[in-house]
């Protein structure tokens, strides 16, 4: 579990209840006044129905799946990665066959089907275009995804002002109906009170939830793009039968000074 | 038909209906007062013509082939396209008469061309140079199309506030010339909500329409662009008579891991 | 002449009208109340002194020929240029004298330069070097021609902005002053809606002049940069002595599919 | 001197101005109500410090010396330098010697040095890596100039929003606190007046010299671009030892049609 | 220390007193009215907690490591730096025994490694490779580190309106509620200040702390960037038993004009 997101995820939340609690100490209004069914149907309703105009139905159930994805751990750790590279090639200097039979060792799958084109003797430029191209469509998923995301982040304040034209509109035609001075602003403001929930439900949902996620995948696919460019090196090495010193060293390029293997790994 | 289009857009502006139903049962106000045609006229006239002046009159009318263009199926499917070409190359392999004769069996227009002029024949660089320039300027129209409607867009709320500022302006000028306060709220409160209905349509059909209808076209070229360089690369690994064993594995690296074709293919 | 230019400006400026004039018929407001000098010039003026603060003279000068050219037809066709340049390459193949004989019936500058360097006998790579360098030259003229008129759109509603700022502030200053409630009410509606008519300028400059004339000019050099690598390319093949079949079909991957040329051209 | 930017900040200023002193005549208020230091300390003095905390202590200073760079005639002009490098090729011809005496007549320093070299009997990949990353360096150096002015403009609105929020909390604050109706509305007038004139100064700043100074830094860098690869160009011909008239018609390319050298030059 | 971000930080906080200090001696409103807790509660943790929900818990705990970071000194001065790689140049002509005695004396940690790889004998593509991708990995590491601090600059705003539309509904909510004229304004006024509040930190937190301290992380990364450049550059030259001089010409072209080493250095 990634602990970051649902903690941020729960404190925003229980911040601005707080706040909302405070204020409404003060004014002694209930706090279920900012409950607004109909608004929420708005935002989060017209916000889904213009993703799903511009994107495929099958991803836009996906979101689903996408907010899951978000709180995960992170699928790979850059030192791990190292470490199994390193130890493939120094199998690989013994030969195909004991390669063969370490690849059920190799934890990452990606690897494991790198060193299986190697071990059935892959030509060296097919190996790099196979794996290039692997990395680049995992990479244009991932962004297809981040858009996604990006998407109901922008949209959804939109939807917020939508709904509240149509509040601030419905105001205006009923204004002047009303009796005495103190009567009617009692309605105005209630009726623009309802007008503006829509545009904090756009604007709580963009800021606190579509727009982080979006940042959070975006990260993750910087994070394996680095991950799937470190791990296509040192194929690449261990196709050239480079030694494993040399390997180590490549790939610690990688990694942030303090991280770096040291030369009795 | 692309369901999700029609279904978002259905959703979409059932939702904004349903919402301005609920307020106006509330406020006791018609519903009929949300159209306004002089309103709708500023907001989808000044759209369009000022995109009219920005692009060229042929481009304005297939705005409405566009509209029809989203609501299709995706042209392409990558596991077929990747199974086509597997079959091309094997025929390839017989000899360039049993291409010949193959082709009237593809289905796909884009690799058809590439598979005659393979069988005439043609030099590597020349296939290489038609078929990734033809690619670029389909990829050129695309992207073209999709600024067409990212305009309408980001035009339509503007053409909103024009026609908003046209409303408060007029209701500004004919200020203090009513009677009581009471009829005078009830004028102001009508112009008002006249002028807000103008932003009121910019900001739908941006956010309902345009914008999520650009994102789909920009969608649709992104996917065909893969399903381009996918038939490119296969179309150059059948030229240089590779094994069809290897064209597979080269071709799997761009579908996502649980639709490669499995070795028995 | 581009129709579609001309045509879009005035639909929009009589749609934009046409509301006035039906607002101002309900409200009994004269029209010409919408006609403010003091606010033209300082949103007209503004944008104008903003743009030669950041341009030099000349260019500024230039504003009012680049509105010229963006009503003017398309300086090429594509399919015209496949044409012409394979009738040049069927000449070539008689000789250099042969060709240059020929430039004389070549209509675009541009192929009759090149063509020109060809009879000659100039170096392949330095061929490719000028007609490359020329493209590159034209196109960085016309993408700061575009910013030009990008900045007159985005300077113009800050000046809108600041005159209804100037506005606002001198009808808060003289606030208060005024006899009795109506009168005041029609005082403050005044001077709002003469501040709010500055605003107006602005938008509808930016919105229906300035952005769109951007738009069109950096269409016109995309268009323009197809046509040069069109052309580019077709000379280059020339100078290599392609066959005119082998040149065609190059050429016509640069059109869309129902406008190439057939085999019989 | 650059005779458009103190053209435009003289008539922009003079237009603002022109449009307060209308207006201050038609509400009788004193034009010297528009002057208030302590607007103008938040948002000049807001800004610069905000560039502070963004920027270096030396870049900060280096402001001021940027708006006389701005003021500046351009260093190069293209015309100029093409001919420079053709009378340099010219002198080359005869050898070094020749080209070392010549260096004192070129008044381009870019060009000297590049001359210098060449004279020395310095390696062509050499030439090439020192002349390039000269190029490199100034012209990140220039982007990170126009960087800064950009900040300027973009903070000098958001500092004059700050501004007009301590103005407007102060104002809401003390309001109900007056006496009767009329006096309450001239005092809340005033208040906003100050408050909105914060915003107005910051509108300003940034629309009539922040952000057009960046464009100028910015259109003179592009500039400056064009003038160092014609440069480049140029020198790494005459380095091959080129005919003048092939540089000629090298270098004609990085003209506009109209300003090439003829053949006789 | 550097003095800049520290004066800036300084400077523009007492601009922002100043002002309202000011305005309240102005108003005689107690300046204490501007400290709200829970305002700056929900600003500030509202801003952590998107911050939070879009990146890593330890990359959420580095902000404050990273406010450290942008009041250090630079790490590197490029002519310090030109002078370190000339003087290990000239060493490394003695041989790689006097190379390596050398590396102590050297106090850059990047050229440090780089010359032990030298000294130890390292092919050069190998070198190139392995400077490169340390190089990019610091940089990509930077960029991300930009880029929090950006989310935070951009959120916070977007929480501080999220507070002000909470404040605003409880304001509309408790509309009419109150007795006569005179005592509901004051209470509208208190209740909109203390919601106007919560947009002045969000204004203030982001145009003041966050984009600026962006802004300087940027700035940073792409001085680093350039040393990064120049240190590779230089190491590749020594491993080429360049000539000093030549070390020193091309180092050179990094420098502004007036900083190069002289040719007697």
């Amino acid at each position: 579990m990634d602990i970051a997101t649902i903690f941020g995820l729960i404190t925003g939340t229980c911040l601005i209840l707080a706040a909302m609690f405070i204020e409404a100490m003060g004014g002694q209004v209930p706090l279920t006044k900012f409950w607004n069914p109909s608004s929420m149907m708005i935002v989060l309703g017209g916000t889904l129905a213009a993703t799903a105009v511009g994107f495929r139905i099958k991803e836009v159930i996906r979101v689903f799946s996408l907010i899951k994805f978000v709180l995960q751990k992170p699928k790979y750790i850059l030192a791990n990665l190292v470490s199994e590279l390193i130890g493939a090639a120094e199998v690989n200097k013994k030969g195909p066959n004991e390669l063969e039979q370490h690849i059920t060792n190799v934890k990452t799958p990606f690897i494991q089907d790198g060193l299986e084109f190697i071990s059935q003797g892959i030509k060296y430029e097919d190996l790099e275009s196979i794996l290039n191209q692997r990395e680049k469509s995992r990479y244009k998923r991932e962004v297809h995804e981040a858009e996604l995301m990006k998407t109901l982040g922008s949209v959804s304040p939109a939807f917020g002002m939508v709904g509240t034209l149509i509040g601030l509109i419905m105001m205006l035609l009923g204004m002047g109906k009303g009796g005495d001075d103190g009567s009617m602003a009692e309605k105005l403001g209630l009726s623009m009170s309802i007008a503006l929930i829509t545009t904090f439900y756009g604007a709580v949902l963009a800021n606190l939830l579509f727009l982080p996620f979006a940042e959070k995948i975006s990260s993750r696919n910087k994070e394996n793009t680095v991950c799937g460019e470190l791990i296509i090196e040192g194929l690449e090495l261990i196709h050239q039968k480079k030694h494993p010193i040399v390997i180590r060293d490549m790939l610690n390029s990688y990694l942030p000074p303090m991280e770096r293997k040291s030369s009795e790994a």
